[in-house]
């Protein structure tokens, strides 16, 4: 069973790719979209859409984990985090994956054992459970961390607005 | 010369086609796309991209005026306004549309002079702009109203992040 963790952002979203055969887990692939910020909104977004399709088509995930976005208290920096967000739930969904999504405590939760953990500790923990993981820039690791809460959580019942 | 101005929303969004010929304007349909609020976010996105896909291939707009949100003061709010603006603002980058963007003011100040106008007096003379608009809910007269408001503004210096 093949997932792919999505760590949503304007600027860079992460995405890691893990296979899990019972409890065994083994990372892929991982790596970062960036957009080009001198770009205009729409074409960023565009960047975007087309950088986790073509992962989507590289890796052929089969189910896919989006990290619910921290709600910054700039509303600006929210809406812009929003509309990153937007593409980044709606590219697996159109291309038919079930889409899952996990609070950044449910996250922590899983991978450390703690909802308070430090971004450090999970990245640690990551690398950890996933020793192939090239995690060149660290929101891969967030993106892994994604995939391995979902590679946990998605045999329990479906209550974080997950489609079939 | 053929514009889709569109008003974002997750459960509702506005859309409208005019045409503009000189000074002339006229409106060729108009109405609103609605996403399913009991169905998980991923798939009202996919309802939300695949409703506007629609109107654009059945009304073939070159170029698309969208309105920039309103900040909400709460940033769940803006963050699900953010999601349904990602969407709504791909949607025509990805099928090639040059894509501009408006602030409520400049479309107030635009359709009725006055950039604190009230959404009623918006939507009046919306009417009395484009008489042959069908107007069923009110966010389609709140997206034909940017469509007025990119026709009057298209050919003044791109300082609204349009793309080419």
């Amino acid at each position: 069973m093949r997932i792919v963790g999505l760590d949503p952002g304007l600027r860079i979203t992460g995405w890691g790719i893990i296979d899990i055969d019972g409890n065994r887990m083994r990372c892929i692939a991982d790596g970062v979209i960036k957009t080009d910020s001198k770009r205009p909104l729409a074409e960023r977004l565009v960047q975007l859409y087309e950088g986790i399709e073509d992962v989507l088509k590289r890796f052929g995930p089969i189910e896919a984990a989006v990290e619910e976005t921290f709600v910054n208290k700039n509303p600006n920096s929210t809406l812009k985090l929003g509309q990153a967000r937007g593409v980044v739930m709606l590219t697996p969904a159109r291309a038919g994956l079930s889409v899952f999504e996990y609070t950044p405590n449910q996250v922590k939760k899983t991978v450390v054992g703690s909802g308070h953990a430090q971004k450090e500790q999970v990245q640690m923990m990551v690398k950890t459970l996933l020793p192939t993981a090239q995690i060149e820039i660290a929101d891969a690791a967030d993106a892994l961390a994604v995939a391995i809460c979902h590679a946990h959580n998605r045999n329990t019942p479906d209550k974080w607005g997950g489609i079939a």
